[in-house]
């Protein structure tokens, strides 16, 4: 992406703990947990998979990821490009890195984040390939 | 995309003037006219294409547009699923039907919408087709 020079997005607090929620998921890849990858996500989170129709709530996000890890993801990175603050909500605009399979995957992401349970969570989940 | 009950999602002044917005966009790929569809999104909009690099600024959306009219994109319908509200901007979910030369093209998407000139406009746009 075409992006400016690095600056402080959101305060570090937040920085922090979406993060933490970050590290998360990818440790959940790691791990090959659906469980964990999907408790990133609020209770009525939605996602916006390519090639597949929208998937709503964290208990259809569970075997979502279920199949798809079973299908090869073995290794997920993400890097935050952007986030935008809007009222209790946070906007992160980021690219990921998907091991799938012996393949490398290219891909961008919005995520639309929220609090929950403590936490900033994913509320909407949304990717495609760069190529 | 599984929802829940329809409910009135913001205030009906700000539905009619994503409306307003949406129904320009369908416009400007009805008429072929790039220019007029990048006038929905804000000087500084995003766009990220399944397939594509992100695309950072209206100046570089007008050619994104007017390349893919030329590779056959017709006919563009819009439908908003949701609309989430957050402080000085609103998230809405939704999904679209393109007409690329003889096929058509289920697609959902996600815009941040921001206001700018008087508008509510396009700020992040991401989509990815259902199949």
């Amino acid at each position: 992406m075409t992006e400016g020079p690095k600056r402080a997005m959101v305060a570090g607090e937040i920085a922090a703990a979406m993060k933490r929620t970050n590290d998360i998921a990818c440790r959940a890849v790691a791990e090959q947990n659906a469980d964990m990858l999907a408790d990133v996500y609020t209770s009525e989170a939605r996602i916006l998979p390519p090639g597949h129709a929208a998937v709503s709530g964290r208990e259809s996000i569970i075997p979502f990821w279920a199949a798809v890890m079973e299908s090869g993801l073995t290794a997920l990175t993400l890097t935050t490009v952007d986030v935008i603050p809007g009222g209790d909500y946070l906007t992160e605009v980021g690219e990921a890195q998907l091991t799938l399979g012996t393949e490398q995957a290219a891909v961008k992401y919005v995520v639309l984040w929220k609090q929950e349970d403590g936490a900033w969570k994913w509320h909407v989940d949304i990717w495609n390939s760069n190529a």
